[in-house]
């Protein structure tokens, strides 16, 4: 047993500020001087310095001074294999799949270019202050064990799976529906539940899968009803017809993933940006999640999320934010915050009235303005509830994996630290509304550049400096 | 007479490069090994370094490897006092503008305020690339000396005005239109043509406008024609409102200003978002510009801008793209050029007919797909264009002004430079497209740290390093 602590500037949630409108504030918790004490990397106590410090005498203390120490972020959807070509021009989804994705994603059935980009990507990763990620592998059984093996190096709370795919890519892209259960399962029994690694079952989407393919999903999680279940949904219109001209029995797109039976608790939907009302309420009553990708839906054009719909109290969505890097063009939860609160930030304007008098609906408009406290809370907190992982990451409980970040509020693009020195005459935050006013200044000024430090289940991962 | 020279990797454009769909490299030129000669900062020749050596054998010749040179970054909208305030939470353009806008503003009114806040601004578009703004002061004359002051000591070309504004403001930062005269015909008489300081006659926007304000800027315009005019339009449907309804003699928007006879060459609206299909002919007619500013249409929720439309060949408008630093939250126009890129994206989805088909319109469609070529277009040679400076700045033709920038390619995020590799074996570009593919991978995946190095009028006038 050894005991060691985290001194510092401390900020986390214990609600969902969307529960808490125009108190917002009620939803986190913050201590200027805090004290956050671990035993191999879980969380035994946290607390203002002064309460807890006298309790733990001999805990070697490392002290973290000018800096906000948040949980680590949460990416719920990224794409291991298009690290090199994130960023790539000029296409909506489908045309951009096969001109740019598939070829890069091939490579990863070589393992050495696999371990190298699976290496990279972690990198990329820790420096950008993401600790936890649900990440689609390629359809080679080789990416996905170099990702898991990486992941356990790193020692970091993953989610991960071979991709399924037979159908709309190119012919040596494809797994038929048999190795993809047999791979799985292979896959399943080598690594999920093994160190902090977790398994899902991961059709690509439903443009990419035969029946038989769906039914292979569907036997996985018959046998194993514990495991994740990762895919796509309803990102582009034109996928969205293709979908329905191959699934002609199904009414909309979630009645594919709903007719094999893997929509529920764990099941997570990518992007959503074209959901029907419908969907929307039985992904909701069934305890599904989706994640919101600003970043790559509007690198792709794909269109504009409906933030307030889905956090809508009457059918609250379960969701995560996600990079989609490579669709998405950054690898930085922040970014994505960025993104996300301008993507509402175009809502709220449609939604005011001020354009169609018809489409009014000011509290959804007021839902679509991703505050701070909003914000942070989808990529740790609330990231976490949507990975069905909150028992384990996601903030500052005791009994919780010990991952966080270190943000240094001043260090980003050259504006970043005289507009950061309107708040607290430039010193260190000693209130929440200090803190949450940096961290919305990091948020929307600033970018990777303000993660400092990352530290996985307890120990520093990554150093900027 | 002083000869110097820069070798290196050249880029800039010869032409528009919407006017060459299909084959957008015949409006870009490059050279690999390039040479750009200078006398005092007028460029005297350029081309391949093979070709133009020999002329100037006693030339003091600065190498720049490793690096892409092109001409600097023209920024045409941008709020030299709200420095300190971008990226400002949470509110549509008319609550932002009271609660956060006007009292940072007045602090403008204070000459070591405004000194300092001055001299940052311009160090932070330094460092971010750009060489020449149209930029807004305050409503303070004070405010707009000490720009022009600071223009000058940097000798950047740049466009300023003192902001007249008597409405739906503080009573304290309101000015009457006797003073805006007077004051504006005073720095007109101070700085207007001096060096390389240029004037515009700035009323902040027709919702902060009255008639007598209106018709003072008319006859400033009158008895100094050779002007510039600077000014909003159109850039959130609230204000619109606004607008008509404080001059309810137009019909829309652009009316006000026609009304007061100040549409025409060297005229910029900026924001432009909402501007009906009448008006963007008679802009287009009458030879005045708009200021694509998508940084801020996104952060404020303002919509988006018909890309595609104002670069219709039958009626085509004159652009900048702008910052809009502080309702942009951002300072760099790199990240204009992203989240151009984004806003031409949605716009793409929207008019392929996959939504709606009867909002199909393809040659549209693809009008605002914003290729590297088009971007860098944009801030440069089309910048330079839209405000009627092509005559002295915007590309490295021969009596030109040597405003220019040195980006390296791989360095800003993490996954920057192995996604750069895959273009030229990750060695210098050889070729135009090798090199116009690096400058996406900038655009999309960078940042400002891809400046490496900014010169004005021949001279270093920052260096990253």
């Amino acid at each position: 047993m050894s005991i060691t602590a985290v001194r510092g500037t401390f900020l986390d949630f214990v609600d969902d500020p969307w529960r808490h409108p125009g108190r917002e504030e009620e939803s986190a918790r913050f201590f200027a001087d805090g004290l956050l004490v671990l035993d191999d990397g879980i969380i035994v106590a946290f607390g203002d310095h002064s309460d807890v410090a006298a309790d733990y005498p001999d805990a070697e203390v490392t002290e973290l001074r000018d800096r906000i120490i948040v949980p680590g972020f949460i990416d719920g959807h990224i794409h291991v294999p298009q690290t090199r070509v994130l960023g790539a021009y000029g296409e909506q989804l489908l045309p951009w799949l096969q001109k740019w994705v598939f070829p890069e994603e091939l490579r990863y059935a070589d393992r050495d270019y696999a371990r190298e980009g699976t290496r990279r990507f972690f990198d990329y990763l820790l420096a950008s202050g993401t600790t936890t990620c649900q990440a689609f592998s390629s359809s080679s059984p080789v990416a996905t064990e170099e990702f898991f093996e990486e992941a356990a190096r790193r020692k970091m709370r993953v989610i991960s799976g071979l991709t399924g795919i037979d159908r709309n890519a190119p012919e040596e892209f494809l797994n038929t529906p048999e190795e993809f259960y047999a791979d799985s399962t292979a896959l399943i029994e080598r690594y999920h539940g093994v160190g902090r690694n977790l398994y899902a079952i991961t059709p690509r989407f439903a443009f990419g899968a035969s029946d038989e393919l769906l039914e292979a999903c569907k036997r996985l999680k018959d046998e194993h009803p514990e495991l994740w279940v990762h895919t796509h949904i309803s990102e582009n219109p034109s996928e969205i017809r293709g979908v329905l001209a191959l699934h002609d029995d199904c009414d909309d797109y979630l009645g594919v993933y709903e007719k094999f039976g893997l929509v529920g608790p764990r099941f997570t939907g990518g992007h959503a940006v074209w959901l029907n009302d419908d969907e929307m309420r039985r992904l909701s009553e069934a305890g599904a999640s989706v994640t919101f990708c600003p970043v790559s839906n509007l690198f792709l054009g794909s269109g504009l999320f409906r933030l307030g719909k889905a956090t809508d109290p009457a059918q609250r969505l379960r969701m995560t934010f996600g990079t989609d890097m490579g669709g998405g063009n950054r690898f930085s939860m922040l970014n994505v915050l960025e993104d996300a609160y301008k993507v509402g930030m175009l809502n709220n304007t449609l939604l005011d009235g001020s354009v169609d008098p018809r489409q009014q609906d000011l509290a959804e408009a007021e839902r679509n303005k991703l505050s701070v406290y909003r914000a942070f809370w989808s990529i740790t907190l609330g990231g976490a509830e949507g990975l069905y992982l909150d028992d384990r990451i996601g903030n500052f409980e005791v009994g919780k994996e010990a991952d966080f970040v270190a943000l240094d509020w001043k260090a980003g693009p050259p504006a970043l630290a005289w507009h950061q020195s309107l708040i607290a005459d430039g010193g260190a935050p000693a209130t929440l509304d200090d803190a949450a006013n940096l961290l919305f200044g990091i948020m929307m000024v600033g970018d990777e550049r303000s993660v400092d430090e990352t530290w996985v289940l307890g120990e520093r991962a990554y150093t900027k400096g």
